[in-house]
């Protein structure tokens, strides 16, 4: 699989839905009924979004559950991706293809189309991305800005089990468990759906708690006030509490719910919608120190540096 | 506009559309009609797909051109499109956002969402990418499969005057009106739809109109035999005629119609589909010559080279 049509022919067998035409056209064609349809795109940078020299199957993963994760977050029942792919090695192209089917089949989501490309030389970092497609079960579909003062606010899963997976796999471990949820993520599908009707306003968390929940209080213009010792912690990071909550990747969901409401799935209570006030997150009735990362961010390039 | 946050800010600006959530959400929600939708995604690599030192206005424009040249060769009126972004320097941003918002008001189409990343270090090509959503006029979607033996070949616009502005642009021509077709092509979204409930198989020429009249031959399982005299090529490569015929980016429509049949657009006749023979594409008769590049391939890293 040393070209672009080897990896192509490799994509095809993947490629099965009538809606991807074979990968032999130059458009992907799905049939609509009334209703809505979300999009969301997430591109993954190799040295950035994953560790170089990590293994390719599991890029292909988590790139598809991340995209995923985000549908989830909209209560969406997944309807296709659209990968956009940067040819590595033949074994590289080989490995990710594995993983990319495999995560196709656990989430049972069709490879629509996409397109291939090659950067010159070998220097390049990797860039790929996907363009999720969705179909909603509830309109409107779940927004960030829907938090309202008086709901309560709820996430699902723990918190930093990424943040030690990512640890374990730098560290070199063998045991491939400990790494997993880093590894391979997987997109709280079910639970996005069965939350969707209830929920006043939902996102999952891929940038960290702390700035992902003071984004939906932006969007929302109210401030969430969150009691740290509520945050439902991985066991292996219980005395790192404040780094879990503004490490990324856990793609576990936050969500509000009327105060005394029950969701109906696992989930906890960590913190309630208040008014705003002078910041968008408190946290133990406190702003975070100013200054303190609340989770990850991109900087554009300065030249020079 | 030095961070993520101001580039996000600009991009605000453009996505009016309520599809695109101010951009302040997880995903975009579109509205969909009983029928179909068409997808496409394209990538551009910095130094692959334009020239390193290229006006990022332009990287704009051509970005969002050639996504939606596949909607206009599906006969669609575009939906909106989803940004892939990977952040340069503030200029580089800057100037991006201004070509972004230049095209989507020369193309009347929104901008819906997206992701924004950033590599580490300034050595990184940028690569950038856009998945583009249009609502088809004909079912079925024109496809590059049904061309049918007994059509007449034909072909929009002229060949090669990618080529042509590609070489002033590099030459350091003051002239910019001599590289706009390489710099800003206009995607045929016009011909695509006026063409839709007419053409057989339809596809755009965007890798060189030797290797995408093959790979709709393939699609086809016929031979397209091209007059290479009829081709309508660009006067300044009048001399370098196959040359023209196998470099791309002219984002053209081939196409096939029963013979006699006149298409309500300009375009030429270029050549006809025969029988499948022993090569999927014929020039003046002849097979082209083996080992003769019929048009822009990628290639797979090789570890070492």
């Amino acid at each position: 699989m040393d070209s672009e049509d080897g990896f192509l022919s490799a994509l095809r067998a993947l490629a099965l839905d009538p809606a991807a035409r074979g990968l032999t056209d130059d458009a992907a064609v799905i049939n609509t009924a009334p209703g809505a349809l979300v999009l969301t795109h997430d591109t993954m940078i190799e040295g950035v979004h994953w560790l170089v020299g990590q293994n390719p199957a599991d890029v292909a993963w988590k790139l598809v559950a991340v995209n995923l994760s985000d549908l989830a977050a909209k209560g969406c029942k997944p309807v296709g991706i659209m990968l956009s792919y940067m040819l590595g090695t033949a074994e590289w192209n080989a490995s990710f293809v594995t993983g990319l089917g495999e995560a196709l089949t656990a989430f049972d989501v069709p490879l629509l189309g996409g397109d291939t490309v090659a950067a010159k030389g070998m220097d390049a970092p990797l860039v790929l991305g996907i363009t999720a497609l969705g179909e909603p079960l509830r309109r409107p579909v779940p927004a960030r800005k829907d938090a309202c003062v008086g709901e309560a606010v709820w996430v699902t899963g723990t918190i930093g089990a990424a943040l030690a997976g990512f640890e374990a796999l730098q560290s070199g471990s063998k045991d491939c468990g400990e790494s997993i949820a880093y590894r391979r993520p997987t997109p709280r599908l079910a639970e996005g759906r069965a939350l969707a009707k209830w929920v006043g306003a939902m996102m999952d968390v891929s940038d960290g708690l702390m700035l992902d929940a003071s984004r939906m209080a932006d969007a929302s213009d109210v401030t969430i006030a969150i009691e740290t010792g509520a945050v439902p912690i991985t066991p292996a990071l219980a005395r790192r509490r404040r780094e879990a909550m503004s490490w990324g990747d856990d793609y576990e969901l936050l969500f509000t719910l009327p105060e005394g409401s029950t969701p109906p799935v696992e989930a906890t209570r960590i913190g309630k919608v208040q008014p705003r006030g002078g910041h968008p997150l408190l946290l133990d009735g406190s702003p975070p120190l100013s200054g303190s990362a609340l989770g990850f961010r991109h900087n554009a390039r300065v030249p020079g540096k």
